[in-house]
């Protein structure tokens, strides 16, 4: 008789999304005239327009699809030489990294990516992820059986949460030697949700836990565009000896647009290695690409094109513009709520605003003030894990015109200082 | 210490396509006018143009996503409503078979569905695939820790593996009651390789066997465009009963010529049910939904606009035409090898022929044969399985140029009769 993965039955439901879209709905539907008012800065999607350099080259591409001579059939699944050059050599060597192009793994999505990993991973790994954290990351052991069961809070049994807060900068302390190791580490930077960024020291910190004990670090750079303080590192691989210990996640989602467009990538260095049950430190290159060349067939040639248009002189001004408008957002949303009396964090290298609210506030009392009285819907911080009870995120995707209405309405809010 | 996932160590070396190429680029290295000669109809990949009503709606769609009204971010990651009730109205309500909208699940290729729909099953599982079999389906498995180690001969301990041959024209039997009982069954109809389809009959069988033991059917259908005969089932949802024990497989890359531009689906009907650790049976539906949703993010909406319009009239049109137009070379190859006194099974209601070689002549010495004599390359049916031995493939996806200059060679070779 057939079984089902029974892990999947540990996972909560998906409560954060659903639930603010209950509670909008019960508001709405009470409020037609507010409805119309809304102002969603929740979700973390973009909205502009897709850049012009990157439609150019659909349209060529799906043209030359229209002929026999031109017409792409099955690529090389780990995605086809033009693009894999171009990241290598504009996100990576041009800046001075050592990242072949072989070691670039083209694919549809940072969140499949993330989820694939655990494919090529034992099972035995431990886990650790900040706390607060991007849902998927947890989610994704919870259904490869890598945790026990949920806990009232949220939380599973079996992972390592490293909790991010004001004192520590949003940025985890590297566990003590008293602590349980951990032997894959999730670290997001650019952070979602919290803005926070992690300077050198703090990854050189993290690598050498790394190299210490092991462990392989899973470093989420999808925001890194946004970064504007030339002193904080774009890539884990700025790291000495990043090579030896951690996979690099990228993506076009945020910088290009492509959250509707579906490409993205990740850097597998060949000289990373983890335990084989034989006992032997083995390559996981070779694991990845026989994952992709098996599990995987290449992302659309036409997406593909528009991808390698982002790197085109046009195409980087194009991100740059893209780039700059939602962080004039940002900084329109930061200055607004920090008039109101509360505490910011994030925004200024991240698109996502961190905001503590009022002492003793919950983020869903929070989130439903802010719903009530200025109709605009933002991500309660508890959503994302323990540590984020009392604050929530605002996301600078949005036009112009809707931040600096977010803003007014925003200012006009009080608080009770925290 | 960070651990690897040792199954994948068990995986033999991607034998087939490989050492292919290994051998043509030996025999073109050494024959410069032959390599100029060379007709390719090994890998299962379509050649003509994509269609026009597919061009079409995807250049909307791209000049949508230059607009702020008409972007696209994230969007649902099951697939838009446009598409999935679009496949569910044409592919199955319209035939008279109940398939709901939210039963079909968009996807960007049924080679990942097919390793993905893994993720949801559980290890305990008795897998049984066909033989000769698509290698992806059994290197799945291995990944997943479903197997053993491999053997000599290419297979693996732990799998059952259904021997299809001639003389049950490349249907598997049912396992008789002294059988260890499979518990996931992979059936592909039409067949890659042997181009053989299941009649009614025969599938009503496996259903049969399915429900008595709670088994479930995973049903490769990414070859229905090409079925001819009109006795011959193009839905495992034909078989009444089949909804309780079978996950439905389909693609557009056959059919509209999608091999690089990416989309597919799957049907899991909502009475789908499998046991879980707590003897409950449960139903899967909701399992793969929570896998959607949490470890991918939707097909472009560029492509996805692209497949809908595979639905309109224009579109059913082209896909008709490119159907014919590999049908046709189908017969023009079938014939061909027929003249030349050798047996011939599939490309009737298949895009693949299967031929038996001469008597005692392995599938590599066929290989070999037809590479420096005729200038073809074909695929090697020990490539496939154990099964497979002693016969090759030839593909019909090719000009008809190519397929009539191919079709001219393979009469012109000689074979001691079989």
């Amino acid at each position: 008789m057939a079984t089902l993965n029974s892990h999947y039955l540990k996972l909560k439901a998906g409560y954060l999304f659903p639930e603010i879209g209950r509670r909008v709905k019960a508001f709405t539907d009470g409020n037609p005239e507010a409805a119309a008012r809304l102002i969603r800065c929740g979700i973390g999607d973009v909205t502009e327009p897709l850049p012009s350099a990157v439609r150019a080259a659909m349209h060529e591409a799906i043209d030359e699809m229209g002929t026999r001579e031109g017409f792409h059939g099955y690529g090389p699944e780990q995605g086809y030489e033009f693009l894999r050059a171009a990241i290598a050599r504009h996100d990576y060597r041009d800046r001075g990294l050592e990242v072949a192009d072989d070691e670039i793994f083209v694919s549809d999505g940072s969140k499949c990516d993330g989820g694939n990993i655990l494919d090529i991973l034992g099972s035995e790994n431990r886990i650790a992820v900040m706390d607060p954290v991007y849902p998927v990351y947890v989610d994704t052991n919870v259904m490869a059986g890598h945790t026990g069961e949920a806990r009232d809070d949220g939380s599973y049994q079996g992972i390592t949460y490293l909790e991010c807060n004001a004192e520590n900068g949003f940025v985890p302390q590297i566990p003590s030697e008293r602590d349980e190791k951990a032997d894959v580490i999730y670290l997001c930077f650019p952070n979602n949700p919290t803005g926070a960024v992690a300077t050198r020291d703090q990854l050189e910190a993290w690598v050498a836990y790394a190299r210490k004990h092991g462990s392989i670090l899973l470093y989420d750079a999808a925001y890194e565009a946004y970064i504007s303080d030339p002193e904080v590192p774009h890539s884990i691989y700025e790291i000495p000896g990043a090579r030896e210990c951690a996979i690099e996640f990228r993506s076009f989602s945020k910088n290009g647009g492509f959250t509707g467009t579906r490409c993205a990538f990740t850097v597998v260095p060949k000289g990373l290695t983890a335990l084989a049950l034989d006992g032997e430190r083995r390559p996981i290159h070779p694991l990845w690409h026989r994952r992709f060349t098996t599990k995987f067939n290449g992302v659309s040639y036409v997406t593909q094109r528009g991808a390698a248009a982002l790197y085109s002189e046009q195409g980087r001004a194009e991100v740059a513009a893209l780039v700059s408008h939602y962080m004039g957002n940002a900084a329109i949303l930061r200055e607004a709520v920090t008039a109101s009396g509360l505490q910011v964090y994030g925004g200024v290298n991240a698109p996502y605003i961190w905001v503590k609210g009022s002492e003793g506030a919950t983020s869903w009392q929070i989130f439903d003030r802010m719903l009530n009285e200025a109709n605009i819907v933002v991500t309660p911080g508890s959503g994302f894990g323990r540590a984020g009870e009392g604050y929530f995120r605002i996301s600078a995707f949005n036009s112009r015109e809707k931040a600096l209405e977010a803003a007014d309405r925003l200012k006009s809010l009080t608080w009770q200082a925290g």
